[in-house]
């Protein structure tokens, strides 16, 4: 049978197969992802970020396990991107725990993502990572990454959920949040709420939220969750599946849609680009350029000049 | 007399102007760059970041302030890129505090990008602001950025000498700097450490690096800092010094700029591809390939492929 149909029927060989292909960019798997595209569309895909040590594993894996506890589970699937070098072994740990929490259910799929992939980085390899999961029938689509700055602008693009993980005790609340991801978040979440200061810690948040722009068509609603305990779990849940239903309501899961595909085109068109343009390139005509600026012949702007000058 | 001439003799007031339209990318401010290109490849260039709450902005004014205080001091300019939206307004205090501290010694000067500006974003731009200060005579240019994540990555690119702070009772030391920062930092600082848990963050620290790769030409020292009472401060000032010493003794400071130059042309590159490549489609092309992936008829991997093939 082909990859394509194998992934289709559930065979989980075949989904873990076909993702390394997509890490590797293999023209397999861009062939199978093709073959796949018109089963994608089905899964909310749910972006989970904060700074390091709130507790977005732990979260995550109550939250899975929370869901699968239901009445007719949804199938989930995880993606943990981690952008963190080998280097401490975040990740690594993490995913023990992970195991050890979710194993043995087929209905979870875990797939960690450390490395960059050849195609568009991390951005661009998620990407056709979290189509093929959706393509393979998961309903709940996990996307969990770490830290402020473009790995949180690129989950934004990614998912049509966005939860925002704050913890007491982690400094100034308001301060750790406030790269950029308030405005990204439609659920924000303080855990940990077991530990003192939470409750403090929601109120500044809050506080905060106040001072931005309204949005009158979604209050970002500020929950405490421990994922030590599971207080909080069945109403995080809850909340999610609400915005998803406002979102379906607003059409405002379309819009996410079309803006993720506009983004993902972008970063295929440039490096389709960029490969063509240096095939074409006569022999070290660009390195060239590039030693002319390194030399403070040519300023990098002009340098790019004279290479479209020909 | 010509805007390049006028930054090059000093003027501040042109300086200013320049970095305007350079940010705007506009046409004179390339052309400017350009004219000023053969002045640059003379400052010593040193990133700055952390996470939020770490105390970079208080760390860099008293380093400049120490600087400024030395026999013969050297000019110094300070780039406070801040990826935060105004939402916070993090980025307008730190500049308030700023100001009082460092204003009227003419041989300081500010500039704040909280904007991503038109070209390549706000790395694309950070460049060129950096090299119009680096051709200006401004022989420490400081460029302190918030957060982990991409903005980290860009400032490792963008420096000689690579500074990356922590701060006592921000939680595990260890866990907040884990995203990837620890290879980048040449210098480690340990800032507040007037507060109690300095000592023990630097242990840990120091234990994390241990369990990193060696490299045995440059052992990435820990300094403790404390911007509020200058304890440290001379210190960190020699440090750096003694960094960029070393980095012109082993060839690290030209393989340092080598790579500055490679990936500000992949990014210069990249978007003039894009702007070609989308100026030369025949009307709405593009537009109806996203409709198309949209619409689940073709993957992004395939609507690309048909964009190339006529």
């Amino acid at each position: 049978m082909k990859l394509a149909e194998r992934v289709r029927t559930g065979d989980r060989l075949a989904l873990a197969r076909l993702l390394t292909l997509i890490e590797n960019n293999s023209p397999e798997g861009q062939d199978t992802l093709s073959e796949l595209h018109a089963l994608t569309g089905r899964a909310h895909r749910i972006g989970v970020t904060g700074a390091p040590g709130t507790g977005k594993s732990a979260l995550v894996n109550r939250l899975t396990q929370h869901l699968r506890a239901q009445d007719d589970p949804p199938f989930v699937a995880i993606v943990a991107v981690d952008p963190t070098s080998p280097f401490t072994g975040g990740a690594i740990l993490g995913d023990r725990i992970r195991m050890r929490d979710l194993s043995g259910d087929p209905g979870i799929f875990i797939r960690s993502m450390a490395n960059r992939g050849a195609l568009g980085g991390l951005a661009g390899t998620t990407s056709g990572v979290v189509d093929a999961l959706d393509a393979a029938g998961f309903q709940w689509i996990l996307i969990e990454t770490v830290g402020t700055g473009q790995a949180e602008v690129d989950i934004a693009g990614a998912a049509h959920t966005v939860l925002v993980l704050g913890a007491p005790g982690m400094g100034d609340a308001v301060q750790t949040l406030k790269a950029g991801v308030l405005e990204i978040s439609d659920i924000l979440v303080v855990n940990k709420s077991d530990l003192p200061g939470a409750e403090s810690a929601a109120r500044a948040l809050r506080a905060a939220l106040e001072l931005g722009p309204v949005d009158s068509e979604w209050m970002t609603p500020i929950l405490l969750t421990s994922a030590d305990n599971g207080d909080g779990i069945p109403e995080l849940a809850a909340k999610i599946s609400t915005h998803m239903e406002h979102l379906k309501k607003t059409g405002g899961r379309e819009e996410r849609d079309h803006a993720r595909v506009v983004g993902e085109m972008e970063r295929l068109l440039q490096q389709r680009l960029t490969d063509r343009f240096k095939a074409a390139q006569s022999d070290g005509d660009y390195e060239r350029a590039i030693e002319r600026v390194v030399d403070r012949e040519l300023s990098p702007m002009r340098a790019i000049d004279e290479l479209f000058q020909d």
